[in-house]
C-alpha cells in the first residue's frame, strides 16, 4: 500500500539549492539525478559530495534539454518520490514558542514559494493551507522555495477552519493579518507562545469565517502612495519581528 | 532638446495598479491607453474615474491581444513617456530621518521590482542603483513593482561608490547588509537619522570596495537549514524594523 502510494507521488525538481536540500534530507526517495555535463551543478562541490551514493545520468547539452526544456535548472534535475505534505499536526506539547503560518487561499505559486522560503529562514514550525482554492506544492512552488519545501513542514488540510479549531484546542492563539478597525500595528502585537499567523490572499484578504476565528488582528500600515505590500513581503516583516521579540525575551 | 529626449523615452506598462499609479501622477506624459472591452480594467471604478480626460482606445479581445500577446495585462495597457529615473540626488538638508536603499548589482528584475514595491510601502526616500551590471527599470520591473516605480525616486547613477561618497559628505551613514564577523544582528542596528542601506546580489553579496565604504554592517541570522533568504524578503524585514524603531522614538 505504502509503495503503491509512493509511486503515484513522483516529483521532479530542479536547481542547485533544491538538489542540495533533497540530497541532504532523508524525507524523500531519490529516483533519478540528471546532471548537465559541464553545467553549473556539475562543478558545484557540495553537489558533488552529496551525489556519490546515487546513480547519476550525466547528459550532454542536447540530451539534457531534450528531456527538460525548462529554464532555471542550473544543470541539475532530480526525480524523487514521497509525500510533499502532511495531513496531521504533530503534538506541540511541551514547546514554549511555536509558530505556524496559515494561508487562506493563496493562489499564486510565486507567492507561496517565497512564503515557504522566508518561513524556513525565519525558523517557522510549519505552514498550513487548504487542499481547495489554494496553490498546491507545484514545481514552480518548489523551485521558488529554493529547497525550503524539504525542511519546512507543509500541512495540507481539507478544511482550514477545522484545522485552526483543532490547534486552538491545543492552546494556540490565532493572529490574523488584516487591515481592519480592531487591528493592532504589527510590532505592538506579541508573538511569543504558541501562535498561528493567518494570511489572506492579496486581492481578497482573509475570509470572514476565518477572520472570526482570530483572537487578535494585526496590520502593517502602508507609508507610501501605493497600498499593496506583496503578501510574501508582509510575511517577512512579521516573521522577523517575531524573531526580534523572541530574542529580546 | 527636452522634446527630442522624451520621444526616446517611450514606455509601455500594464496592469491595473500600474495604470492607477501612472494616471494619478503628473510625472509622465500619458501617450496612449488601450483597454480591453469587458476586461477587468474596463470595470474598475478607479480606472474609469481616472481615464476621463484621456483618449482611450477600447479594443475587443482579438485586437487587444493582436497588439499585446502578453499575460498579466488585466485588460489595460498604457504607453507613456518621460524619465523613469533620476541621475542626481536632491538636497536632503533639514530632513531628520531619510533612508535610501543602494542596490549593488541586483540583476534579477523580479527582485528589483519587488524591492521597489516593498520600499515604497515602507516609506523609503529612494533607491540607488548603478547603470552597469544591474537590472534596468524594465517592463518586468515596472509590472512587479505594481505602480511603485511611479512614486518612489529611482536614482540610476554611473558609479555606486561615487554616489555613496557624495551622500556621505551630506551626512548620510552607510549600513551594509552582509553576513560577516563584524556584522550586528539587524534589530540591534539603529536606523534613525540619514542612512543608506546597501544590499548586494543574492549570489555574490556586496562587492569589497562598496563594503569598505560601509560605516556599519548588519545581518539577518538564518534560523532554518537553508541559508538563503530572498533579497527582497531581507529588504522587507529591515525596512519594517526601521519603521518600528522610528515609531518608537
Amino acid at each position: 500500500m505504502k509503495k503503491n502510494k509512493q509511486s503515484h507521488n513522483y516529483y521532479m525538481c530542479k536547481g542547485i539549492n533544491n538538489a542540495i536540500a533533497l540530497l541532504e534530507s532523508n524525507r524523500f526517495e531519490i529516483r533519478k539525478i540528471y546532471i548537465l555535463l559541464d553545467g553549473r551543478a556539475s562543478k558545484n562541490r557540495k553537489i558533488n559530495s552529496l551525489i556519490v551514493k546515487h546513480k547519476i545520468d550525466f547528459l550532454d547539452r542536447d540530451n539534457f534539454y531534450k528531456r527538460y526544456q525548462e529554464r532555471k535548472t542550473q544543470g541539475i534535475i532530480i526525480e524523487f518520490s514521497g509525500e510533499l505534505t502532511h495531513s496531521f499536526f504533530p503534538s506541540f506539547e511541551g514547546i514554549d514558542n511555536a509558530c505556524l503560518l496559515a494561508l487562506d487561499q493563496i493562489n499564486d505559486p510565486q507567492n507561496f514559494g517565497q512564503i515557504i522560503r522566508t518561513s524556513e529562514c525565519a525558523g517557522l514550525d510549519g505552514i498550513i493551507f487548504s487542499k481547495h482554492n489554494s496553490s498546491p506544492v507545484s514545481q514552480t512552488v518548489m523551485q521558488v522555495s529554493q529547497g525550503a519545501f524539504v525542511n519546512l513542514p507543509l500541512y495540507e488540510i481539507t478544511n482550514l477552519s477545522q484545522g485552526l479549531q483543532e490547534l486552538k484546542k491545543n492552546n494556540f492563539w490565532v493572529i490574523g493579518i488584516e487591515n481592519n478597525l480592531s487591528a493592532k500595528v504589527w510590532h505592538k502585537m506579541k508573538y511569543d507562545g504558541k501562535i498561528i499567523i493567518v494570511i489572506g490572499s492579496e486581492g481578497k484578504g482573509i475570509r470572514k469565517k476565518i477572520l472570526g476565528m482570530c483572537d487578535f488582528v494585526s496590520t502593517i500600515p502602508m507609508k507610501g502612495k501605493s497600498n499593496s505590500l506583496n503578501v510574501s513581503a508582509a510575511v517577512s516583516a512579521i516573521l522577523f519581528e517575531r524573531l526580534r521579540q523572541l530574542e529580546a525575551l
